[in-house]
């Protein structure tokens, strides 16, 4: 998804211009549709040689210089002292590893969790089933793992109703202890809370547990567990509950985009993959992108945006005072966080955790790692 | 405090009104006062039964639904594979230390911080004497640490004044290490600010530093020792320094709480104590309660509130531009944040660290939680 | 910097002014410089005195009174228990550590970061030079250790330019692993981006890449490697990329402070060191100090000023809506925030991490303190 056309090192500079190129990556990313979409770089073969020059059968300088230039053409030579050959190597080895990683994103998992759940209505109620229980989840490509989850999705299907709906939730808890539903963020009537031995009995092994509640005040809302959650939480029992207002969201997003963090036994992951299996988010330029954060996890996460600001607008479902820009947003455990990207800039543009620990390593990206495309 | 009936599992679905039930348990709990208040749901007695079968004498299936609705009647029974009988007795034992958590709080230990301590006038000034010193401190039943505590108090006695009051510290050191009083958050002159070989000498064991000063800036501020702080301050040398407004606070607030977290080598406390020591918050429905949060340890706690939300007003002292709402409030070491709670919402609420394993294991609830009970 | 004058323990109480003694202490501030600023109280010589009585020739009994007031003099006694000999030896060991490290601040080492880099000018543009390489850097006094710098400074030089400005970096990498640099905030187009394989191919170990473009957006920025960055970022290979609006900064700094924060393999360290060999921040009484706080690290700090409080105005470069007060600002890893404080309160002010593990330990403070000298 590159504007610098890296041929133009050893060719003349009859780079095309960078409205062009850009034409041309948008629609490489487009057909077929985002499948590769970041090795964009790597497909056009000339990466290695344009800036060390390893690339079997071209005679690069062992240092060589890259000019690339935003808004016209551009070009270079190069002359530098000789890395050692191991040195050489081993850095050739790294690449390779975070090219790999890339070139893999987004990588086919099995499994998609927070997949939007149609609820059937029984005399004007919502009505969901929800099941928890114990699968195997592949959080990155081959790395399948125990999960505790509600319907086989890690995270929980994702529930999307408006305020003042009437909403019934069938809770079976196929797990071999007790669980309960917490409505994290809904400010439910008591006994609907879901914390056992403060509002209701837990939910043992094989019994069912019906909640049900009229939803009193909207905003970007989660389910989880609320019974030995810092197991069964991290193990995936989470799902986003999302109140839209009665009256409709104030800012209309052309894509509106739940993101889940979390950082328990199955790693770092967004919405439960770990990168390169995770989702990148889709635009094209002018439209407007809403993401709420969540985090699920135990530990912050300062999400970092590249390319365009990130404009600030609710908190816990209710809104700032007035909406504010950042390009990093800290994410504490238990928060929601809403913001509107305002998608103006094309390419595609790194989206991860800025805790560098937990998105990359000397073997390439991995966990809290995305995407956002403008096409 | 829960409004669901579980005695309907096996009954008809003659639930009392949610209303009658909550009217109810709002008694249960003032009488006497709230000792036991969470245990409402246990003492029903028919909590396991309801939802998994194994209270004595009853022979519920191995599955059972449990129908709550939060408004009218509901009711429902059973019928789901069976639980292997070991993975039953371990759920089973899970449930019984949860239980027996939270049956007991809150629970009765020696000792208790934070207490509004009376100055005695002395020409005008208050004055306030403190003594360090090391003790022994429950902070769970039980569990008996030694601590270094002003006054013998974790968190130390609270001390609140007016802006513009004048005010003497009399700070004895009885500690067998140099120590020294910081008033985190006030704006003093710089010979008051506590820190040891930069405003003033150390305060050496057995010798007394007399501080005195006109307060100048109104705040939920904090005292604490500024000489080998990440030890004196965790093991307890730390109280809250709570300063009025000269024209009195702008919001009106019938119960004013002070909340210290701390996460040193006590564990994870609110005010000194673990959970099920920790203290309820107790307000009758309509009553607006300000939570003053403080955190002295060395980790973020971003605190949770279920059933209701917080209206943040203040930030170190300050006031926000304008309030703001949330039910997850991010509160990282130094900082100081006041919330405004309209107890409009009547139940037991969990109220708590959202980071899980400050708050909750295999064995139950520990550390950073307590309830607010809205009657 | 004190306002306390020790020797009034065996004296009478014919003290300075308060107004003459931070006169004077000011002076001694001021000439030379601030080398030992924070050594005021030791320098008078009576401190060990004063509070605990073991200077040589002092016959001060086992406890002693200081008794400190702001505004006027004052006076006291001593008589306390005696303290057991070996704790009091142990205490006074510990004091000798504690001075022997404010008596040291700010001390020397080899190597500055963050200098500002004038650029030099090629057809309009404003072109610099960036080297990464291997270099061995001072964290504290002689603590050397293996770091990777861009320019041989830890933090790299500081880029200030215009927004609108159009800008050339040369980066040459003369490490043994690939890499690349991210204008972290700027909304470049994608191919400025940094991120190998994603917008460009990485800059090979002896390559040169060059990054041209026009500086979209005002703030406080960063750029830092974007290849292995958990360890090339943790390292060294960062640095401020300060752009001012075009109008100019609508609030006057008479000083204009950039606070890099950094906690890899080498410590706690602002601006590339750990105390005492951090820079105080030197200002007059009435002046105005911008502090851009940048965190480059792994973990958030939640930085604290004694004395003032800190008007937050900026998030990421944006305007927050309204600017807000606070004394302890929590900042998390790739976040920016620009606070002003005015310096209306003279003295020596501890401004740290409030997690009290990154500043001090029982050998004194470390790693990441700092102080505001208000002169």
């Amino acid at each position: 998804m590159s504007d610098i056309d890296v041929s133009e090192v050893h060719e003349a500079p009859a780079t095309p211009s960078r409205r062009q190129f850009l034409r041309g990556a948008a629609i490489a990313v487009a057909v077929p549709a985002v499948a590769g979409a970041l090795a964009a770089c790597k497909s056009e073969g000339a990466g290695g040689a344009a800036a060390g020059g390893t690339a079997a059968g071209k005679a690069t300088p062992p240092g060589a210089t890259v000019h690339a230039d935003s808004d016209h053409s551009g070009g270079s030579t190069a002359a530098h002292p000789t890395v050692p050959a191991s040195a050489q190597a081993a850095a050739e080895e790294m690449d390779r590893h975070h090219e790999a990683g890339i070139k893999a994103f987004p990588a086919a998992t099995k499994g998609k969790g927070n997949q939007l759940m149609q609820p059937r209505l029984e005399g004007g109620v919502k009505v969901y089933d929800l099941t928890a229980e114990k699968i195997q989840w592949e959080v990155a490509p081959g790395q399948v793992l125990e999960a505790w989850a509600y319907n086989g999705q890690v995270p929980g299907p994702q529930i999307r109703v408006k305020e003042g709906d009437r909403v019934r939730i069938n809770f079976t808890n196929k797990l071999e202890e007790s669980s309960a539903i917490h409505f994290h963020g809904i400010s439910l009537p008591n006994g609907m809370d879901g914390v056992p031995f403060i509002t209701q009995p837990p939910v043992k092994p094989g019994a069912t547990f019906v909640y049900e509640f009229t939803v009193p005040n909207a905003g970007s809302h989660m389910y989880h567990s609320h019974m030995n959650a810092a197991k069964q939480v991290t193990l995936g029992l989470l799902g986003a509950f999302i109140v839209e207002p009665r009256g409709g969201e104030t800012r209309r997003a052309d894509i509106d985009y739940v993101m889940i963090l979390n950082d328990g036994p199955h790693g770092y992951t967004l919405n439960g993959k770990g990168f390169p299996a995770t989702e990148p988010i889709v635009a094209n330029r002018g439209q407007k992108v809403r993401v709420r954060f969540m985090n699920e996890g135990m530990m912050i996460h300062p999400m970092h945006l590249h390319g365009m600001p990130m404009l600030v607008t609710h908190k816990d479902g209710y809104p700032q005072p007035q909406p504010w820009l950042c390009d990093t947003l800290n994410i504490a455990p238990g928060e929601r966080w809403d913001v509107m990207i305002d998608c103006d800039n094309p390419g595609t543009w790194a989206f991860h955790c800025h805790i560098l620990t937990h998105a990359e390593g000397p073997m390439g990206m991995f966990g809290m790692v995305t995407a956002l495309i403008v096409k």
